[in-house]
């Protein structure tokens, strides 16, 4: 193999001496540097190397890069008073870059100084005195930047500044305040696998073009079955685009299962399917049967406790009317963990009913799955072992980077006979290594972006001990949070007892609220306190948390804890925050 | 705004001070090395400053960082031979990581040396001295390295490990090459931000969570359809994750806006819907339309002329055919760029009877979409404009990192009216901002990875101009090939004439087969040459390109061109590569 080219170590050697194959290439650029009027020059080398027009944020000091680089300026003409300036991006567009010729240069420099850029952000992500949002409304973004797409090229200079504006106007979902959505936090070993696969930039269709990352999801995904209970781990699977896609899968094969000539003949060649799913559960099981032509009427939402959790004789009775109409109950979805309460179905239950009507169980565990690395709350999940199916979402609960969705089917090759179309211009029959480990034919989507790598990454880098950790730490803040507010004046749960997941819900009352009549006035009233308070907290940037109604009841927040960064201290901030922020209401 | 800690700017400054609020950890960690018995220390300074374990195709030279490290060597303790020994990740664990309290200063250098590992790989990537790939059979790989996945945690060492294994194993898809996709090339613009992406770590269904890349993505999607045609850019769309998805899309709001009824009742509510598309067309159809309850079988294939274009008569025939059963035909996919031809269907014709039969007019552009970026080539998607939806992704001929998909909609609001399903819990309407920006409930994904951003920054970075420069280069290199192999002794043509797109499709014939009789036994054998010569490419590692038999041609090679890296002479090696593969055969 072939070593790279020196160029690429000598590059950036902060040793002083510059580029040891050409001492002058320092000196020529300062010189071409000068010849701009306006400062231009100046102002360049000053925003590479941290001098001035940092966002607001970011303080004085400097980047590493940019120290190393003042010390190892070699410039020696006046006035330019750029420190290096051996990479001049004012004079640099892409196509210098790589595969340009002479191309590696400018480009080790442009990504190192991308990274730095990114280093910053990720720093700034922790730092609590930082805003988690820098909120602007839409129309003043739009005002405030040009965004547009033009004919003509922007030099690496403005490609930098873009990269910085992003990130200012970026919601920082690392911050140890951000509780907005069940996704939060940013995991360092996580990012850098992201990083990696970006850079490896392949395909999961075939093992021809990802080796490593087809291994890799075969061992990830035979890892997960083995948690959920499936002996040896035997079962199928795939990373899919997002929990609402491994729902989708899990009707589609369930209805394959049942009528596999659904395939080629459609809906019109079998009778009328039901899914059945609480009322608590995604809005993405009707999504999907919308789309997969089942039709959201045939979608039926069994009740649920005052916890959120489904009620069995509830799906039994609903099972038995549909089957005395003639219609076929196919698909009963379980919820491991509800978006809004975080309820645990009652598994068992339901595994005895499906068992009983032969129906498909399917277990959205999309939330609730990361309890499964917990040996104190797994219990949580029991009877997941019994499904036919469980959506699992490690980019939740476990904290991987977006997107990171496994769906798991306990009956192997089920998936592949449902979707495959042996496309011959991609899983050739005649290759030369085993076919078994093409599997792109599975999946619904022909390319499939590699969603493995980082959460394999993490699993190597934290072992499931770290998981079970991270997650046992989030449910305790989330009993911390449930401690302090249950008995706290001005606040109300909005379900009794101690939560099962870290979904904390409950309505902030201001004074001027507390004391008026339970009627409808007050509800009214109510409902408008925590959209109020959410744009606050917005505006200030100090910390997001959601709010929503359910059913009758109005507007509260749900707090949820999935941030590895959070921690009693930032309860308690979030308390003190609702409370400044709402008093006057 | 707060300042980062000031243990950020320090870190890595390559004065020669160490850290400067704390001289003694240099020491210190030099002091625990030192305690390992069995060289561990030294060979894990060496392995994180360079000097040994390095990847076989590395070279012996040393990274900048490695080089500033050296510089900056405060150490005195021997024999400690560590020159700065301040991060040692054999002792470090992801939960030293931020956001850990002093996380700060190993998350900047861990991050940095994956960041090292990536640029190295990238540098790499495009040596045409460097393997393509450096091919191991699948139980050869899962037998050479323990990839599972365990209950401990492995520290930092072994993390950074995995990546360059990860790495040495990986396809080089942005090798000069590497032509065995219609995917291929590392731009690195969109890597950079790709990289972004990733550190932004959010999600596209709320403008609250996602503010720049739901704006981003509100601008792109409104040029690209202003580059199809349709007036003032006005429409809708969504990047979706991938293509075959784009098309399920397309299906789905088709069958929506015929039968609206559909999403609440089901296929069971409408008459037999038909859709059409050529035999070369792209199989993504047939699995969309068996996912969405249509079936397989009323997915009608009209046939193609030689040079694989659909033919527009054939189509009006079935169309005719299937009214007269009393089906309801309801979409047209044309395709521009078919998948192993390159084909572009005569789009105005099929507008034409789109319009007299009112039938919803989708074209699928996954691979030809690119082409409307060049003044040269836009002609052959001439009528794309009269398109009810396209599919256009940007992740193939214009370079943008995987994924990047478009489906763009001339009717506004469709797939919002599609899709929606009003979840109060991330859509509330009484929120502070202009709702129309949240986006999400359009989408069949719930949430949603950001594809936008590299598009847009390398479109930034390109201008139109650039893409379409990348365009016509490649196009013209598809012609080199062409015009080199036409007349070439050994080579026959699978379809005579100039090619539309890249693709160059033809047989190889090595000498034993020149002069058979064209028979069976003959096609027979030269159906093997194309996977013989393919195994060994890869095995050697030189070069990658793709073959696939189609209809009654038996297995050809289909050489794609999107490869912004590409040169004549990679061409030339290509042709010489496969005689050289393939004589003896």
């Amino acid at each position: 193999m072939a070593s790279p080219g020196s160029g690429f170590w000598s590059f950036g050697s902060e040793d002083g001496s510059g580029d040891p194959e050409n001492p002058g290439t320092a000196r020529a650029w300062c010189q071409v540097a000068q010849k701009f009027t306006g400062g231009i020059g100046n102002k360049l080398c000053a925003l590479l190397y941290g001098d001035a027009e940092k966002p607001a944020e970011s303080g004085g000091s400097e980047s590493p890069r940019a120290t190393s680089r003042k010390a190892a300026c070699a410039c020696n003409q006046k006035p330019c008073s750029c420190p290096k300036a051996d990479v001049n991006y004012a004079f640099l567009h892409a196509t210098d870059l790589l595969p340009a010729c002479d191309g590696e240069r400018p480009t080790l420099a442009f990504l190192q100084d991308v990274m730095d850029i990114l280093l910053q952000y990720v720093v700034k992500s922790f730092d609590r005195s930082t805003k988690v949002i820098d909120f602007h409304y839409p129309n003043e973004l739009l005002q405030e930047y040009n965004w547009e797409l033009a004919d003509q090229p922007q030099n690496l200079e403005e490609i930098l500044m873009h990269c910085q504006t992003t990130l200012k106007y970026a919601i920082k979902t690392g911050h140890p305040r951000y509780f907005n959505q069940l996704s939060t936090g940013l995991d360092m070993v996580g990012l850098a696998a992201d990083w990696l696969t970006s850079t490896a930039n392949t395909n999961m269709f075939t093992y021809e073009i990802a080796p490593v990352f087809v291994l890799l999801e075969y061992v990830t995904l035979k890892k997960m079955r083995e948690i959920i209970g499936w002996p040896g781990g035997s079962g199928d699977g795939i990373f899919s685009p997002g929990g609402a896609i491994s729902n989708m899968y899990a009707m589609l094969i369930a209805r394959f299962k049942m009528f596999p000539e659904v395939k080629e003949k459609g809906m019109a060649a079998v009778p009328r399917l039901i899914a059945f799913t609480s009322e608590h559960s995604h809005f993405s099981l009707k999504k999907g049967a919308a789309a997969l032509g089942i039709g959201t009427d045939s979608v039926i939402l069994i009740k649920c406790d005052e916890r959120g959790k489904m009620i069995p004789s509830d799906l039994e009775r609903r099972i038995l009317e549909v089957k005395q109409k003639g219609f076929v109950p196919f698909l009963v979805s379980a919820t491991a963990g509800t978006t809004v309460y975080g309820a645990f179905d009652p598994l068992i239950a339901v595994a005895d009913i499906c068992k009983k009507y032969k129906i498909w169980m399917h277990v959205d565990a999309a939330w609730g799955g990361g309890l499964l690395m917990s040996r104190k709350h797994k219990w949580k999940l029991s009877g997941v072992e019994r499904a036919n199916s469980v959506t699992w979402n490690p980019h939740k609960m476990m904290g991987v980077p977006l997107q990171c969705s496994a769906l798991l089917v306990r009956e192997e090759g089920l998936m592949q006979s449902c979707n495959q179309m042996h496309a011959s211009y991609l899983f050739q029959q005649d290759k030369h290594y085993d076919l078994s480990y093409d599997t792109g034919d599975k999946a619904l989507q022909c390319g499939r972006h590699v969603d493995v790598f980082k959460l394999w990454l993490m699993w190597r880098a934290k072992g499931t001990t770290g998981f079970e950790a991270h997650i046992d730490k989030c449910l305790e803040l989330a009993e911390y949070l449930y401690n302090i507010i249950k008995n706290r004046e001005g606040y109300e749960m909005v379900f009794d007892g101690k939560p099962q997941h870290t979904n904390v819900c409950f309505w902030y009352v201001p004074p001027s609220l507390r004391f008026l009549e339970d009627n409808e006035e007050r509800m009214s009233r109510l409902s408008k306190v925590a959209p109020v308070i959410k744009a606050r907290m917005m505006e200030y940037g100090t910390t997001m948390v959601s709010y929503q109604p359910l059913g009758d009841k109005v507007n509260f927040f749900r707090m949820v804890i999935s941030n590895p960064a959070a921690t009693h201290q930032d309860i308690d901030f979030l308390i003190e925050e609702i409370e400044r922020l709402g008093q006057d209401l």
